[in-house]
């Protein structure tokens, strides 16, 4: 069996989320499926690294699955775009070997979630950003919070009661702020991240931009382990799914292993 | 009577373009005179740089209107905003001089035409953008092509027919492009535009880019004044007016004035 990597983009607008369900008609794992299997002519699993909640977008998302299909990399990707909404992009497909492993493998993930921030609304990113009309936000307050949550903590603040993980530890190795003009955009780089997690966690740090919330807090949050603590869940259509790394996107391992 | 003007930026994919027709409803110029009528209490005419076609965006379009209203710049712009829908922005709003005419004070426009060009769609920009999915433009002699249309010329073979201004005489003071990946951009400047001239200019423009047409046949076209020597009309979702200019926005002048 051959197995293949794909980068993903997508609009998540339509679509309940990355995991098929019933339905596969509404969700970007089900539409990636239903094109390979028709090209494979064989039921056809497709890996992600990650579920993307619905209505969340991915710039970088990536998948694999194994395939008997003969066709090369080029043709693959040219029959997934050409059969898959527009609202879904194949940007790169590429053979790798037998053990790799979308989910398993992943060992870092950025999310970027985007704040519109003056009182017009944008036209062209009113889908793709979180609308805050005013007040203006309070981005060094949010810095400073976001700074206590950095490092290898129990987020079970920041986790939806739904999930069933057995741990709730992970490590966010940053959260970067940018603003321009505006928006302000937010980007967390971790090892993984629990359901819905970055969501509670930018919605706490709006809590603090909105000044409802003093920044020390954040420490008192993560500490209390109590989702009740935590700030709303941000809704997901400012959030994107911007990269996943594996340890073979490491050019100093790839070198070497040549 | 004040005369108020506005900067307004606005999503084009569903409307009938800028200029109210019976249905206001559709149209932008009919959306903010809906806003405007229902704020002052008396009917309220908005003028307009010019006309946008259907489904042609704006990133920076200008209007102004007169009013016995008292509100201030503030709360003009924070009512349109109220009322407007989403996918139309009041960005500023500045009173003026009485003599200001939004359309007739126009010293020049600045319209961008946004073609994506690889095998994949961009779900993000996709209905802002025109796909060509391949063979990858040949933007050099796209360039080459654009600079015989540079000048003061009769556009007639760049006009649609539907046209009805006396005289096709424009000056195109710059057609710039710029590729950053897998968008090229076109960007046109002139004191004024006929009726689709932009998307049939980009239309010849594409032909040159595909390779249907040489650079040199620009200049033959424009000298011909046969609108069926040109390419095709491009299609509007991929156009933006990006900027109109005033001889009041010039800062030497500005000064001078105070």
């Amino acid at each position: 069996m051959r197995n293949i990597k794909m980068i993903i983009q997508y609009d998540g607008t339509k679509y309940n989320g990355w995991q098929r369900l019933g339905d596969t008609d509404k969700t970007i794992q089900g539409k990636l499926e239903q094109v390979l299997t028709r090209m494979s002519g064989t039921n056809t699993e497709v890996i992600g690294s990650g579920r993307t909640d619905a209505g969340v977008h991915a710039i970088h998302q990536v998948a694999n699955f194994f395939t008997e299909d003969a066709r090369t990399e080029e043709e693959i990707q040219a029959y997934l775009n050409q059969y898959l909404p527009d609202d879904i992009a194949v940007k790169q497909v590429t053979e790798v070997h037998a053990r790799f492993h979308s989910r398993l493998n992943a060992v870092s993930k950025t999310y970027m979630y985007r704040i519109w921030n003056l009182p017009y609304s944008e036209p062209f990113i009113r889908k793709y950003s979180l609308h805050i009309p005013e007040p203006y936000l309070k981005v060094r307050a949010m810095r400073k919070a976001a700074g206590y949550l950095i490092g290898k903590n129990d987020f079970t603040s920041f986790v939806s009661r739904a999930s069933k993980k057995k741990s709730n530890i992970r490590t966010i190795t940053d959260i970067g702020f940018e603003k321009k003009e505006g928006l302000v955009e937010i980007r967390i780089i971790g090892d993984g991240f629990l359901y819905n997690m970055i969501r509670i966690i930018v919605g706490t740090l709006l809590e603090v931009g909105l000044g409802k919330m003093e920044p020390e807090k954040a420490a008192e949050i993560l500490e209390s382990h109590d989702r009740q603590m935590a700030g709303p869940t941000a809704p997901p259509h400012g959030l994107f799914l911007l990269d996943v790394k594996y340890p073979e996107d490491d050019e100093t391992i790839a070198e070497a292993s040549q």
